[in-house]
């Protein structure tokens, strides 16, 4: 038996979530993977109900749960809040609590959505890059952090740290994601300005010798945002800290002209969590409207990475192709004057397919 | 009389500087401008010369200029020297030592070389964006910052710090540069996870009352790297901090995908310097085949910003139009086909279109 805990989260979350449970059921039924799940408030939602963005009985069913599968969370009902009472928070308390440091984000071209990419086509035929993302580090959650007055004057600070136990035990993940891929690494840093990222590359170059099939490369941030746009494909997998993987992360994806399309997992060295990398869509939330299929394919990713059924995420991901090829589209992925199907019917559609 | 300091640095820096020298001679003649321009050394070249990226002579001799125009600096011959002997060095302490904290970064799309840009036309046709970066604080200066050895193991940190009359000035840039412009101003911050930020946002606000006519808005730094892809024509101007905008600058030219046409200021409360945005190329240095227009393209910011000599500054920039018009190209910006000129006929023929 495994435990799998679900936050549905806020807007679209609860919808995309229900569509991509009929397939995790679907396939659970199938494979005899026996599995309990458990639903739980975690953002915006907890807030309401519970004044906290991840109240402790969350965070329990988090702890003794296999694997989490979360939906979004945030929207401007909850901007207001002290930083403290933010659904974000919810979030990032998730992710170190349960030491969640590998952040995974695929950013891949579904040929069928080429069209749907802001590139001019040729040079987004062939994307396909993984973001490797530390997830529990860096400026996010460095000490000391405060915004102060020193002689009534308003003064703010952050603190960017990293040791090297941190650098390495995320670069051996994208190191061996690599070896799984193409066989290219290139670790993002700022090394001619920030002491932080020196060492991030001296200890990423280090770990090169482990890994002599992967070619590794070093990339400054600012090339890195700029060969993203310039020259997709030349990149397999791509490792970075926290905060410039959030930065370019988002700016891969949005390469793909689909984000409504694409999963994440966030690894730790136990259980996982599972989301799409889109977010909550508040003002389309309720209307049926939305993307189901980057939790779907987040499912895949749970399967493959904590429920040891890769072969079930095969076809899970294989049923997400077949109901593309079908011609099934949500709004947000539809070509003008394409027929559009809502959350609910998509998500049956790819159990269907399965 | 008008002192300039000429840095023509390392690379490409030389030809590229020298070609912009033939058109600054052209207006000085023209414009009765009374120019002194004086050489001095920077980055590898200064390296070589005297073991110092910036030596105090560089220092006194940009200090007592009214204007300093840099061509680039840095390449691989020095890419394994310790940090404080490294050739960005250099230019970072001009940046620190001349307290230029408004760096102007437009990204404009030229008409004539729209198939340049990897984007799909119809979204980068109107582009014209202003990036307003923050150049002399943030992370990049802020203190402490150290890599050190705790009970064994390396650590590494740096400091993110910006008070709010650094934020201050520099907002103060944007509102008046998005007053001549279109007038929306976007700030850029991570205020969901960052105290430092959200100091930014707070303060970027109160000044907003000053400015009625300005629309301001805010965004989260993943969102504006990806926004920056999806729809870059929303943008006007863009206000970020030294970090953020050292990402998000890069990736706002290369949506034009003409780099080497692409100029910058950096402006303090006197003096100001001018430089390319591109870097030191040094795979095609020496070679006469570097594109000068940008650093033709940075003497015409000068000619504006230090030398009250906005219409010469217009005049440049007509004749680098007109050259583009009649079909001249350097090689990074000749379509397959194209007849490619040099570096140095490139600069005669803007001196022949003034
Ligand atoms: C919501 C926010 C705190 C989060 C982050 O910055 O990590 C998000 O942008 C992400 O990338 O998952
Ligand atoms: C060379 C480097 C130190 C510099 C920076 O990071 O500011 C460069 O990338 C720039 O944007 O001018």
């Amino acid at each position: 038996m495994k435990k799998i805990a679900i936050f549905p989260g806020d807007g679209i979350g609860p919808e995309i979530v229900d569509a991509a449970r009929l397939v995790l059921d679907a396939v659970d039924q199938a494979a005899g993977l026996n599995l309990q799940c458990t639903d739980g408030l975690v953002g915006g939602a907890a807030l309401d109900a519970t004044d906290d963005p991840l109240p402790e009985a969350s965070l329990q069913l988090a702890m003794a749960a296999d694997a989490v599968i979360l939906g979004a969370v945030g929207g401007p009902r909850w901007d207001g809040l002290p930083p403290a009472k933010r659904p974000e928070q919810g979030l990032l308390r998730l992710r170190k609590n349960l030491d969640l440091f590998a952040n995974l984000r695929p950013a891949q071209i579904f040929p069928q959505l080429l069209s749907a990419s802001p590139l001019r086509p040729e040079l987004v035929r062939d994307v396909d890059i993984l973001v490797v993302r530390e997830l529990t580090g860096d400026i996010y959650f460095g000490q000391p952090r405060a915004v102060e007055l020193v002689d009534g004057k308003r003064r703010a600070y952050n603190t960017m740290v990293y040791d090297e136990d941190e650098i390495r035990r995320i670069a051996h993940v994208a190191f061996k994601a690599a070896q799984g891929r193409r066989k290219q690494l290139c670790s993002v840093d700022k090394a001619n300005v920030l002491e932080t990222t020196r060492l991030w590359r001296e200890v990423v170059t280090e770990l090169a010798a482990e890994y002599p099939d992967v070619h590794l490369t070093h990339m400054y941030v600012d090339n890195a945002a700029m060969q993203l746009i310039r020259a997709p494909s030349q990149f397999d997998v791509l490792l970075t800290g926290n905060m410039f993987g959030d930065i370019l992360s988002d700016e891969a994806s949005q390469l793909t002209g689909s984000i409504g399309m694409l999963p994440s997992a966030s690894l730790g060295e136990g259980r996982g969590m599972y989301e799409p990398i889109h977010g909550s869509a508040p003002d389309i939330a309720g209307q049926d409207k939305a993307n189901p299929l980057a939790t779907i394919l987040s499912v895949a990713m749970m399967l493959r990475h904590s429920l040891g059924a890769e072969q079930w995420a095969q076809r899970v991901e294989k049923a997400v192709q077949k109901v593309l090829d079908d011609g099934l589209r949500t709004a947000d992925i539809a070509a003008a004057g394409e027929a559009v199907v809502g959350t609910r019917a998509m998500g049956q559609a790819v159990v269907k397919a399965l």
